[in-house]
């Protein structure tokens, strides 16, 4: 009988990852980018036509970390690409946790990194943050992780850390610091140019959220050379596949989507807040495209209320410290109208 | 200091994958299809303009696992996808190994395998095949694996295993028994419909060498239900990115290209060795778009030599049983001539 007796023992108990069926409704769930496609990334998709595709693609992804470098005044050895910024977290518990040893993290935070730390054998240390979603800097450090790693602006609660506590961290550990920055296009303030005075930060990116290129899957991290040649070893040759790099690349070169993206975001957010707070939610603060919101109804009620109206939000009610907290992607206009009217139906 | 101390201790003399530079060279090196990229992929990629990229892919591919259901008349239960077999076979080694268990895979093989099982804690026990290249298979069944990975066609020596050597192994174990059939398409005789027998075999299959979509990054086991869950919970959610979903779809609804290009091996392939023969090479008995070959120069003079004439082919002289072995990926009548032309320039 084939069962998961036979799994690895850290993984026994792990369940599919969020996958709902979404069936036309308006993803507000998944934090992507409500203005459509990447602009030059489809155009690049529009002629493939002299792409080798019986050939593999480039090994370690040499064309986009060429262009990554201009683009960030670094080195291509400052940087690892993968198939999502998910292969990169992944590959980073697989290169520096063994069996057993402990990875530093907030919580509530993107469940993601425990889950890749459990399933490569480690033991997530999960630590509090305090009212206001900040940092506990000297739990962080007393934890004596072998890898500390901490998105910002943090998922789900939106806001940024404060730039002083990560210094403190990547300051007072020698062990690896990784900064997840899949939101950095919002909140104008990267850890990237510090990768030059600190061998032991590490900042992951994405095409996923503001690039509006989640379907492609491409993600990468900033690093020293030291730290990119050790995870260069460890992540599987030719993860990022010839189409989605050459889409990556026309996407880097052409900021203007980006920067109109990040603006509609900040022009909008307000509004929605606004809207939500009239209704009785508390919106927290947020320096990302989303918000995270205290519904005034239960939230599963809440959240299956829109569903059925065709609107899907991310459901986070059930999690310590987020009681009855849910969270909304940043609209257009238009859609954080149509989200304020269904919430209105449901909380009055 | 940041160096490789920081590192999970069995990866830490890993070194980075095959990556040669090839500068317009052509590539006998990788078995890629030599017929170019895949007609029904390429027609499938040149209207992507309703693809909404933006969006994140399937979580599990339900488009593909749908179409390999149909294809294979199994259920898209039977079916886990991965970005390139490589990383279904990173899965595998995650999903059924732990710390210190023991991987058992035949030797020479796929060197991947070793590398996936020690990266993932695990320790690779590798068993020497006779001099006819075929399984040994007590001492298979005797090294007490938590998993056994075998290729069929082998890679590099390009001969299939026999039929019932792979049985016994299957029937005499309990634990996952992985059939790579990277090169399945070139052999006629798989063990896919097998599965349904089986429940702990394994079937993974590949996009990169009959199919011609190597640059998509495209790959998927074939198993029981219960093993396709428990891997479905260790893979990264959405690591097939929807380009390359759609394009597989098409490849397989169209398989006349596949059967030309198996047609091309097997009618190309005895002019091949017939040329390298008598030059004074012995080559292999293969089942596969390959053969293995032991040089009458020294292996590495003749790989210099060919890439100095614009032909890479892959150096296996340096492996124990391997002694001055090269491989080279069957080419069309025109690539073959060429090689034959340039080896005798070599070896003459």
């Amino acid at each position: 009988m084939m069962d998961r007796r036979f799994m690895r023992e850290s993984a026994r108990n792990f369940k599919p990852y969020y996958s709902p069926t979404s069936d036309g409704s308006l993803r507000l769930d998944t934090n992507t980018n409500v203005l459509g496609p990447n602009p030059a990334a489809m155009d690049a998709l529009s002629d493939l036509s002299d792409a080798e595709i019986n050939q593999y693609p480039n090994t370690y992804s040499a064309d986009l970390r060429k262009v990554l470098a201009e683009f960030y005044g670094l080195d291509p050895n400052n940087f690892v690409t993968g198939s999502g910024s998910d292969e990169i977290l992944d590959v980073l518990f697989k290169t520096f946790t063994d069996k057993g040893d402990r990875a530093v993290m907030p919580f509530p935070s993107y469940s993601i990194y425990d889950y890749f730390s459990e399933l490569n054998g480690g033991v997530p240390v999960l630590i509090d943050l305090d009212e206001e979603f900040q940092l506990d800097v000297d739990s962080m450090l007393a934890a004596e992780g072998k890898i500390i790693i901490i998105p910002s602006p943090n998922n789900p609660t939106g806001n940024a850390f404060r730039r002083s506590d990560l210094v403190k961290i990547v300051e007072g550990t020698d062990v690896p610091v990784v900064i997840d920055e899949a939101y950095g296009e919002f909140h104008h303030e990267s850890f990237i140019p510090l990768v030059r005075k600190y061998e032991n930060l590490i900042v992951t990116r994405t095409f996923s959220k503001a690039y509006a290129m989640a379907g492609l899957r491409i993600g990468y991290c900033v690093c020293s050379p030291e730290i990119a040649d050790m995870m260069t070893c460890i992540r599987i040759p030719y993860s990022l596949n010839m189409v989605s790099e050459k889409a990556a690349i026309a996407a880097l070169r052409d900021q203007d989507f980006i920067r109109s993206s990040v603006d509609m975001v900040e022009k909008n957010m307000p509004m929605l807040v606004e809207g939500l707070e009239a209704l009785g939610f508390k919106c927290y603060p947020s320096n990302a495209n989303f918000v995270l919101a205290r519904s005034p109804i239960d939230h599963k009620e809440l959240v299956k209320g829109l569903k059925d109206r065709g609107i899907m939000i991310r459901d986070f009610g059930h999690r310590r410290l987020l009681e009855n907290c849910v969270r909304f992607t940043i609209g257009t206009d238009e859609m954080n109208i149509r989200v304020i009217e269904a919430c209105e139906e449901l909380t009055r």
